[in-house]
């Protein structure tokens, strides 16, 4: 999966980039002072490094062909590979994150097998036909046909002369098919704002197809509280959330397929994640107890289930694997993050997080999991953010404060209509390394300061022909309480394992806006703790990662459960000294919290 | 299940029957002459013995109080039983066959549970709540709960202050209610032309309701292979015939919920049966190679389905289960006829025959069975028969010929509109016995006789302001060539196992139209073998029975997998000396055909 095209003479990777949609992080304009467009030449010729190369990247970077691509023009046909962190958000948040890297297991085995005519003097039914044949040419002792293979069955083997191919699932034919079929598999990672779908060929693992398409739930509302307060209105609004959810995900299979060549009854299996909210939407489960304490889930196992008795369209037989909730804010999507990143298997100290309006950590110590769910809210979506707006073309997404003049990168590269969560972080950061911020977060003098009808903000680009955009303290207070949230979180999961913040390995940043922040930015207001930069890892949407090894492989699924049963929730609210502790991790500084 | 009622004074059981819309068989009209409308005093006083009862009846019959209805008169409160065979028609077609006599062990258990309220501390999901709960408090140790019950378990439970009756089926919670819900069981025989439907107390046994309806399928074609040609003809056909099939079920289920109170989503179990056609037809399976040689069922085996797979209105976790078919026309109802009987325990010979346009029979010899189909045609059902018509009021159903005086029992008791099967066949043995009619078939002179365009007719029904009814050459070749592939069913049966007809010690006809013929009439022209009378034996829907043993037994499911597994199937088509042996089977007259 990628991109091809052709660059005009002497145009920068940056530029080609652009000029093919592809929009590579630039803070400067390409002047090379940023540092932010680093890609890696994977193949082909290009020119020699440029002196801001040489001065500012690390020897490991430009030993791994690392390339900052404003500096970096090919000269023969290249390949270049682009890190999600050097993508510009909307492009990101469909990234596929890692790839895949092991020897797939599938859920089910595809099996060629010839069948005997019938005659008059033994005139068997089809489906003993298929189960007796099946036995004795693959030694499968096997009872069940799903239904909706049955229903297929008869003219199936007539049409292809008595010989079939079928997908076998533990103990029931789940697809049947002349022996060309070629068997696929989905993952979908639904997010409370936007869904990622893969097409799969199960038996390589191969993703031969990517889409993404925003949750038409959002239109009654941003947030999962406002989804599920609306679900719970009415059995025909919870059904009418369902309906959404899947008709959306029956057009993006059609997408799928239709840039593959695929067929829809060909794909034999689906494995599905979200946060608990949207797989309980998802199922239709009901989700009032999931918006009042004690927050509890309808189901937090593991689930096979019918993609029929959901509505989704692909092979009649097919099935949709749910991975296990761990708890009411802790979902299935986390559940494929940490599968998807492989850190459970670390024998180290590894913090792997999940950011967004909801913040999803867990901790890893030397085996044992706990997870905390922290409310962030919707500050990072540039929700009740004066200028806030979602990671969108003409969005702030980055800045850098040389002296009195702010630099700044905008989505698209276009003039700025707003600002997201990732440009709103920086801001705030670059405010308290130029105390333009205290560290309790009150804004301070600084000659980009004004104050408004009484309240003070921190100007960050005023254009002719177009709104001021600005940071308030009210934003910054947004901010504070979304930051002291997640630092919380940390706090709590590291003193219930009697850790220090320093003990960490390793911190993994998973989802869309986790990936596109700048680490800098949120250790320096306090919302990641005050770590080596080299320890943090952006790993892009590794959700989606997860939900594709758990589609290819029975011993990842086998693995996912293991993750969620292991995993000990540790529920925020009730922590002792909530409210000191609170205190202690709002304060905007990149001081350590939890210390020997 | 019965009818309860007032008889005004000095009111026949015979004429109080009809007031209260039982009507009982009468063709003398209620003179004591004919013997046909026996009935069994169970409870209370009556008049003394009549003359003519004294007379016309064997002394077993009077000694177990069965009396003639029209001789017949309550002193007080009386209970009184109507045998199938003194029913008319439209009314024998939907009685209940045999009383279940037996334990009932349920597919699924009931446990009612107390589940912990979840805290901040504890927010333990409701499934695993149920599922632990389940464990300690019953030692059941299960994990599969299906997705209707999980959708609605969590209101459920809270509407219940935490304690819950449930549903367990093998290792599946197939429904969750109140500690007050009583779950239910459905039972359906889905006949080409009738359904019968029961309600079913699970745990007892006990049948709560019953409900006859039309097939409404028979707008597309009153037999099965133009059902067959219909719904092949396009899936939108199919799913038609399956959409119109189970509306029809539901408006039963609302039927008999209205009759006794209970509710849908109580029903927790449904089983259904039919011929392999209308098995296909209800589970939407391709029927087009039932249709042609070799006739192959896609599916034989015995099968459970989810209620909502099939759009039936049940509880929502609640499986249909469907007993196996033996071959393409021998369906799931012969072997509950089969089960509903018990005829398959015996250790002697033992006929079953179901009688209808397609006739199937099964030989019991000493635990061994065989079975055939026969297309013994719609003659039975008063189709291309000239003055034929279906059981209903107004049709002939018996007749007696006293000299040149025919006396006639018409359905309902109101002017002969028609003639149906049983009428039809009573006709063409009393034409045999009078020598109206030969061995071969031909008509022969009777001053009942006359002959219209070159063809002989036998006149019936003369009536003014009235159509003539009559019985001609064409009508009797008809019903010749169904009673012959009856007859050559039962002589192949025989061959195979080398028996003789006079070996059978049991012949049992079920089914409607078998309840209401006239055995000695079937033997007269040869289409029952010449038996003692005493060894046939009436027993109604005997599939109707069988259905519910298998709803309310699990054993008796085994039972009914065994039949079908051990029952050897016989192609009459492929039957050595096939013509030979039909002209045989053709002769009208009640010589053996098989013996020593």
């Amino acid at each position: 999966v990628g991109i091809r095209g052709k660059c005009l003479d002497g145009q920068s990777i940056l530029e080609c980039g652009r000029r093919l949609n592809v929009d590579i992080v630039s803070i400067c304009g390409g002047m090379g002072t940023c540092g932010k467009c680093r890609v890696r030449v994977v193949s082909g010729r290009v020119n020699e490094h440029s002196p801001e190369e040489d001065s500012g990247m690390s020897v490991q970077d430009l030993d791994q062909n690392y390339r900052l691509a404003c500096r970096t023009r090919p000269i023969d046909d290249v390949r270049i590979y682009i890190p999600p962190e050097s993508l510009t958000a909307p492009q990101r948040t469909q990234v596929e994150g890692l790839e895949l890297e092991f020897e797939p297991d599938p859920p089910f085995r595809i099996l060629d097998v010839q069948l005997r005519p019938p005659t008059l003097g033994n005139p068997e039914a089809d489906e003993m036909n298929l189960i007796a044949s099946l036995d004795e040419q693959h030694g499968v002792s096997m009872r069940k046909i799903d239904l909706g293979v049955l229903q297929m069955l008869s003219p199936a083997i007539r049409d292809s002369a008595w010989k079939v191919r079928v997908a076998l699932r533990d103990n029931e034919i789940v697809a049947v098919g002349s022996t060309e079929s070629r068997w696929l598999g989905l993952a979908v990672d639904i997010g409370t704002t936007k869904i990622a779908a893969y097409l799969v060929d199960v038996a390589s693992g191969r993703t031969l197809a990517s889409k993404g398409l925003m949750n038409p739930q959002i239109s009654y509302g941003e947030d999962v509280v406002s989804r599920i307060t609306a679900a719970s209105k009415s059995p025909e609004s919870a059904a009418n959330f369902q309906t959404m959810l899947v008709d959306a995900l029956n057009a993006a299979v059609d997408s799928l397929c239709g840039k593959t060549g695929a067929r829809r009854d060909h794909i034999a299996e689906a494995v599905i994640v979200g946060n608990t909210a949207m797989h309980h939407l998802f199922l239709k489960l009901p989700v009032k107890q999931l918006g009042m304490a004690p927050y509890v889930p309808a189901l937090r196992s593991a689930i096979d289930i019918k993609a029929r008795d959901l509505g989704l369209l692909i092979a009649p037989g097919g099935y949709i694997h749910l991975l296990p909730n761990i708890a009411g804010y802790v979902g299935a999507d986390h559940v494929a993050m940490l599968l998807g990143t492989d850190v459970t298997s670390s024998n180290g100290i590894v913090l792997a997080i999940d950011i967004g309006t909801n913040t999803e950590i867990c901790l890893i110590n030397r085996g044992r999991l706990s997870s905390v769910s922290c409310a962030s809210g919707p500050a990072f979506e540039g929700a009740h953010i004066k200028n806030g707006m979602r990671a969108a073309p003409g969005a702030i997404e980055h800045v850098i404060l040389k002296g009195q003049r702010l630099e700044i990168q905008t989505i698209g590269g276009i003039s700025p209509i707003g600002i997201c969560g990732s440009g709103l972080l920086d801001v705030v950061a670059q405010m308290r390394l130029n105390d333009a911020l205290d560290a309790s977060g009150k804004i301070q003098a600084h000659p980009l300061v004004r104050n408004i009808q009484g309240m003070n903000e921190f100007v960050v680009s005023v254009l002719p022909d177009r709104d001021d955009i600005s940071v308030t303290q009210k934003d910054i207070r947004e901010l504070q309480m979304a930051k002291a949230a997640i630092r919380l979180g940390i706090v709590a999961l590291l003193e219930a394992e009697d850790l220090c913040e320093e003990d960490i390995g390793e911190v993994v940043i998973a989802g869309a806006f986790g990936t596109f922040i700048d680490i800098e930015s949120a250790v320096t207001i306090g919302m990641l703790p005050p770590l080596p930069l080299e320890r943090f890892k952006q790993v892009g949407n590794a959700a989606g990662t997860g939900a594709r090894m758990a589609l290819v492989s029975h011993r990842r699924r086998i693995e996912a459960r293991q993750i969620a049963e292991r995993n000990h929730y540790i529920e925020l609210g009730s922590i002792p000294g909530f409210n000191r502790k609170f205190a202690g991790a709002s304060v905007m500084s990149d001081k350590p919290l939890v210390c020997r």
